[in-house]
């Protein structure tokens, strides 16, 4: 009962001091999409950038909630204390599936030094971005080593979600067919690092193959690819020892900090811009003005263009035109 | 020469005369995003809405435009005119393997009754959306029976690019395990069909029978799976006669009249958030004031979110605060 009536100040405190139940509540009110999760991350905000924060990303099924458990247990037997945030875009059925895999992180549930959360996406005027943002400064502000952020993605959904990460995983299973082929086209970003799981797959050493050489193309150094068999730990120090070595590599000459005001420069963007988003679809659902140019687009009596405009300066109050030059 | 001081006009009533050279400058202007683009887009609008837009998404290589190559063929040999838009999102290295897949459509580069076009992600405060949206609507009003629009994609980032489509096909070949787990865990859209390409591997009907399963699990009737071999033409006339009966189960009861009506709204939703999004960041690059809020989010002086607030505030003229409850 007394929690409810916290402070954001008091309960950003609690975090500060690393409390596991002040943590939880705070998480849950970013995760809410609670009025009170900003100030808590305004006041939290001067306390972050301590953390490590290493992003996951790849497709459903390659293995990555077991890969992150059981880098957990390494960070944890160093005496580093992590935080993982699994982030779970819709998922209209076979939910139960993602959740079964998620069950590998479950030994950690009862270890004070290690918070986890699902997140779905549910509130938010700005997403799982915004949700993502705050709840990983939580954790930094909280003091964990180590944080984890996992997301299911092609290279593209993840941006706003992984660009907080200073270092990002990709995880690749053999027979990830589809992702090496978003690699070599250009439409999947390079990643830090390129983990492959399930090594003992008759194709591990094609796919690694496959991989170095469509990363040769890129130009640059490019990046290591760690083969692992998450569910024995195989492998897994190679890729923890990977992760520690970007950051180390990051450090010197004040890459690190680059990288970070670029992230979060990025980071503002992708919230602005989901935010802006949210703000014109309620302005046009609540304006019977905005719905009508809706509808004559509907019937063929506007184009889709002049409607764009018309909305863009009702809501926003811009002249896009201005922009129209500006590429 | 004469043609540069055509007036829109002008180049409308000459494409709606369905003159092949007068298309192709209308695509080009398109495709530049010229300004000219607007009007004649807006001219051509209300003679749109006759053509069966057929939209194709799947991961690079899978042998879509093989695929679209062939059902051009069978739209030609009975006597429909098709156009084909090949939306290439941004591919900075191994462009050449794309281009090498386009190679296939040239067969049909002498025929006038075919129009075809790759569109880059150059100009267009839309982006690509708004492009291909532009050029969809200039083919339907020159008189192209079918329109074909093909790109890359994992389920989410061709929203925009195949929303104005009446039939969207997801092209996959067997050991297109990311796509499969990708429709599984939801995080991909349910196509209207399923085309299975490369059914000659020994995968293929275990990648059917996968499919078959997991679209049995959305609910619902489950869309076709049909099994090509693209390059042979194997499976081709299944396909083109599963997608002229996705149209034909459209039509009664005005349901193709309901999708168009919804899919337009989409777009111009895409359009105005991208143009937004391109506005915003615009303005905070020309604009020192939020330059230096991007600079003090930097420093970790002030929070993102607070940023953010700032930035919609300046750039939108809205308070966003009243939208946090909206959801």
């Amino acid at each position: 009962m007394s929690a409810r009536r916290e402070t954001p100040a008091e309960l950003a405190g609690r975090v500060r001091a690393g409390e596991t139940r002040a943590l939880a509540r705070a998480i849950s009110l970013v995760e809410d999409g609670a009025p009170e999760a900003e100030e808590l991350v305004r006041l939290l905000f001067p306390a972050t950038g301590r953390a490590h924060v290493v992003g996951f990303t790849g497709s459903p099924g390659v293995g990555k909630s077991t890969l992150v458990s059981a880098l957990v247990g390494l960070a944890r037997s160093e005496g580093l204390s992590a935080g993982v945030i699994s982030v779970d875009p819709t998922s209209p059925f076979t939910r139960g599936a993602l959740l079964g895999d998620r069950i590998r992180l479950s030994e950690h549930f009862l270890d004070p030094g290690v918070f986890i959360r699902s997140m779905g996406t549910r509130g938010h005027a700005g997403g799982l971005a915004e949700a993502t943002l705050q709840a990983a400064l939580v954790l930094d502000a909280s003091g964990k080593d180590v944080v984890f952020l996992e997301t299911v993605g092609a290279g593209q959904n993840e941006v706003g979600i992984l660009s907080i990460a200073d270092t990002v995983v990709l995880v690749l299973m053999p027979g990830s067919g589809d992702s090496v082929q978003a690699l070599k086209a250009g439409i999947m970003e390079i990643p830090d690092l390129v983990a492959i799981n399930k090594r003992d797959h008759p194709l591990a050493a094609a796919t690694r193959a496959d991989i170095r050489q469509t990363l040769a193309l890129g130009g640059g150094e490019p990046p290591p690819i760690v083969l692992t068999e998450a569910i024995r730990g195989d492998g897994v120090e190679d890729l923890w020892r990977a992760i520690a070595e970007h950051r180390a590599r990051l450090e010197p000459g004040g890459k690190l900090a680059e990288r970070r005001a670029r992230n979060l420069a990025a980071e503002v963007y992708a919230v602005a811009a989901a935010r802006a988003r949210r703000h014109l679809e309620n302005a046009v659902q609540d304006d019977p003005e905005l719905t009508r140019l809706l509808d004559e687009v509907r019937r063929r009596a506007l184009d889709p263009l002049s409607a764009v405009h018309e909305i863009l300066r009702k809501v926003f109050h811009i002249d896009d035109e201005d922009d129209s030059d500006a590429h």
